[in-house]
């Protein structure tokens, strides 16, 4: 999406350690105009697809799924990232490996919020190792529900989160996929991503 | 506001320790509809103040503060949450005690987004003891920006949060003020909340 791409390279910030800071329009700051364009074309592409329920995860997942819930009409549902080991048997659970913080945590849903008739469409603002959306795929998948497709603002091309998640038949749409960023700040984008 | 009077009626549930749990519209799953039309109110309630930026805390602050930035057309800035104190110069940051963890945990703004010349609202899902409010104010007021107005979704009128923040001169519009809540799960709101 050339819109998303130009503000990437506008406002993105490359840090070191493969690390592309956007906090002035998705992380932190949020642009709620470009990001109800975003979600414009994630409901473009899948415009034939059945979908009852958005999925996403706190915290900037909530931003980017607001604008596509809105235009499906559709619930938003957003998986909780909690710490405590604590988990009642009222939550569907699953564990996620934080490179950040270096430690697994549990992402948690409900299971009043998702049932076995559920469509899902997930929505989350970045991927790259995939750890993160595996855990929502596999949250969606306890419940019985169906994974219609991911929808991802920004995608790291140099990590095999995205390629392994394809490869096991899940549909991912991303609307910029980097495939290499240079210590001097450039960034560039697979064609047609 | 009527609407969400109604919708915390049906949808609410009353736990022990005067905990109100609206996980299926506002803090878990959330339905858009309600929440843009919340913003609606929330932008005629302030419809002649001059806004340049809304303020939020994560995580589902970003929901009920989306559509208040959309319909505004300004940015909307939410508030992290970090439990270490390792902070550096580029955020302000103040410390919110919280009584579900029973401990501080800082939250800070990047002072980019944040400049004395900004007119800002801000924007909470709920309001009972003032805690995590107090602290945005902090946040504006550190960074010599104004606060024109602070949006509620929930207020519990029973806890002094509200009270105290506006004895203090700031206005606080609350678009359903819980008087009271019983053990057996009736709600009671405050007339013309």
């Amino acid at each position: 999406m050339e819109l998303l791409e130009q503000r990437i390279k506008e406002d993105g910030e490359v840090l070191p350690g493969n690390i592309l800071k956007v906090n002035n329009f998705l992380n932190h700051q949020v642009d709620t105009n470009l990001l109800d364009k975003m979600g414009e074309e994630f409901v473009r592409l899948y415009g034939n697809v059945e979908v009852t329920k958005i999925l996403t995860i706190e915290a900037s997942g909530i931003a980017i799924a607001y604008p596509v819930a809105r235009q499906l009409n559709v619930p938003l549902v957003f998986a909780k990232k909690h710490q405590s080991l604590n988990v009642n048997d009222d939550v569907y659970v699953t564990k996620v490996w934080s490179f950040t913080h270096k430690a697994f945590y549990n992402v948690v849903v409900a299971k009043k919020f998702l049932s076995k008739d559920d469509k899902v469409l997930i929505v989350d603002d970045f991927l790259a190792n995939g750890n993160a959306l595996n855990g929502l795929i596999d949250l969606v998948e306890q419940a019985g529900a169906k994974v219609q497709g991911v929808c991802i603002a920004i995608e790291k091309g140099f990590q095999d989160g995205g390629k392994l998640i394809r490869e096991k038949g899940y549909r991912v749409e991303s609307l910029a996929i980097v495939d290499k960023m240079t210590d001097d700040g450039q960034i560039y984008f697979r064609k047609n991503s």
